[in-house]
């Protein structure tokens, strides 16, 4: 027998009980993707759990995971991994897992394009969120007092990057203060591992004039002499007119070692959402990169449920 | 705390609002396998995700998954294998994902028999609906007007069976007719891929006189001389006699290579359902092919949830 | 769009209908481990699908697992393994899948500790638990009269520790006495597979005086001179003071060949929980064992959803 769930906006309780929560949310598209070559199907459907809860005392606890991250073998949310928990309250909050650094909070990425992301490259790369958090979880703080919001957070270097893997500890700090329509952000990563002394600052702001939000972000990794240097400079725009979306950004990497340039890549993408009502709508986008042989582009339906 | 779900048969909604769902089924069995050697405990437990909403305009959208079936490694629904996605409306319905080819669609398969299906010897073999997706999920379009309902799919030839992995496409058509006590069925499919050149043509008629259910199918698979060419004859009847459900089957596969016999197999099965109310139903069954050593057989409870 | 489901303590039907349902729960921690040699983060989040059913006949049936535990290439519900399904009636309870054996729901575990469990030292090492049902389930059959409970259990060896995987069963009886203020339980454990004789029993008692409860369990495992034999005894006690409640255990077990002494290995361990309400839980805990290199300890919160 099939099962339905009720829907609904608003949570129901026993009267004076704190109650504990599982409830499901999903989210899938279907459409097509150009790679610059053929042209192919893509699809996806995906479901996740939030976990909610509060305390006598009033403190909020909880967790998130998606059900295509729990791998017995692999990454787990039962292990720390792809997923976190939290507890909150007039302190702050405190999160563990997979979480991601205080400077990619602070800063955040440019607005993406399409339906499936064309490889995501309107994200940043920040120096202290990719760490493999499988062996030992990450923990994020974020204490919020007006419109300022600081973040810390310490992950376990593991064995990554050919680390020794003896739990030494990378951390970052950032700061973000976000009024009506405007936020800025501020963020440090710093990775001293095993003779590794490497750096990364991000700096961005954020505007919203009229229906057009403009973005931008810039980050100066500084490695050791063993790895290139990288300056990530990127700026969006989204325009929203009504019920249709228009996105666009620009990213450009430049590399160099001991001071010489050794190279940099540039990426566009534009893309357009309408909005269909009720969970559904049409996306579309294009990218050209020179991390990719060709302009890729994709089109199709995203859902949330 | 435990939650319980509340078990309805009416989806509640707000008012004129198109509300997106994730909810949850699921099945389970316990029982006993004779292998021909041993007698063996059976048991599983499964839940599938189910996504429904609508769009403002009146277009319905959804998908489904199995929990089993995510693999972050392997395949996953999130990765457009595994499980589906779709959009339906009044010009038809298109999904895409792990789907059925359309001659699959068109002339289904032989009723079943047992707990566990006792192998499944009772499904045909389709040319197009086994490929690997992977990679790349297939698309199934369906439109229904009347009685008649015409199918066709594409799906990506990938790397299965040796080709090379180009992304070149295998494709089915199919068309049912479904009175009320009488079907046909009607599908091709083709694999035209890496200087292969298969396709299978596959017909079926389903009748219901009284009680009884009876369903043939046959199909002709043409290879190209590398691949031996199959035919396969099937036959199944299926007695309801209330609470009690009385299956059989009967599958002739005859294998031949430029003309010339190669062989054939054998198999029939018979099994009896009694619907012990609630989702609950004893089954058992007894299959005996070409394909296995010795006669199978199993016993037990097959649950609904 | 985010569901939210309905969080209640009662389950509400459609009159004088047997509902089948799939329900939802969790839990989660966060905190910090010493491991003897360095502090690190810990947590987790979990989810757990409870299959629940009734015939028209009042039989109940359902299962239970764990959506971490599910895994396409590994152990799955979906196989028979880590989780289980039941029958329940008049006649006792039937279980199949990832199930425990009979001495060892006869007799259970000393009172653990911590955050984490430390290593879950106070559980004692079952004969014919501990089977991989990975190839088949198991079955446990548990009848209740009175304050008597009797439990039975059959397992295939499978190739475990190096059986020839010829689905030799090992099995497992045991009874427990569960009066309102005590406990006493028995069991006897049998692999006989292969040329290997192995056998375990086990007795324990339990006793609640006054808020203290203090449990002892005592097993002794004969192998057949190619192992060890292993002698555990245990002690554990828990003093429930409200919010607050402290458990302590103790453990030694005793190896030895062919009656000569071969080693010992001490175990303790002592923790604390305070509850928050609303499924939150304080706990920490200090785990001293020689199985371990250093004394370790762990402190955090424990949530349940």
């Amino acid at each position: 027998m099939k099962k339905v769930l009720f829907a609904t906006t608003a949570l129901v309780m026993t009267a004076g009980v704190a109650a504990a929560e599982v409830s499901l949310s999903g989210d899938g598209r279907m459409g097509m993707v150009y790679d610059g070559d053929d042209l192919q199907f893509t699809s996806r459907a995906r479901v996740k759990f939030t976990l909610t809860g509060e305390s006598d005392s009033g403190l909020s606890f909880g967790g998130e995971f998606r059900v295509d991250h729990e791998d017995e073998d692999g990454s787990s949310a039962s292990r720390g991994g792809a997923g976190h928990v939290y507890i909150s309250g007039a302190y702050g909050k405190l999160s563990m897992g997979d979480i991601d650094s205080a400077s990619e909070k602070a800063n955040g990425d440019l607005h993406g394009v399409g339906l499936t992301g064309l490889g995501d490259i309107n994200e940043f790369v920040y120096l202290t969120s990719d760490f493999e958090s499988n062996d030992n979880p990450g923990a994020l703080y974020e204490y919020t007092t007006g419109a300022f919001t600081a973040y810390a957070s310490m992950m376990d270097a593991g064995d990554d990057y050919g680390f020794d893997g003896d739990n030494d500890t990378v951390w970052s700090i950032g700061g973000k203060y976000a009024a009506s329509n405007y936020a800025f952000g501020l963020g440090y990563e710093a990775v001293d591992v095993d003779g590794f002394d490497l750096n990364q600052w991000t700096i961005s702001g954020e505007g919203t004039f009229g229906q057009a939000t403009v973005k931008a972000i810039y980050s100066d990794m500084d490695n050791d002499g063993v790895f290139d240097d990288v300056k990530q400079y990127g700026l969006s725009v989204m325009y929203d007119a009504g019920a249709t979306d228009v996105s666009a950004f620009y990213k450009k990497d430049e590399y160099s070692f001991a001071g010489v340039d050794t190279g940099d890549a540039d990426t566009w993408g534009i893309g357009a959402a309408y909005d269909l009502g009720g969970g559904a709508t049409l996306k579309g986008g294009i990218v050209d990169s020179d991390y990719n042989a060709d302009t890729i582009a994709d089109f199709g339906v995203a859902f949330t449920f």
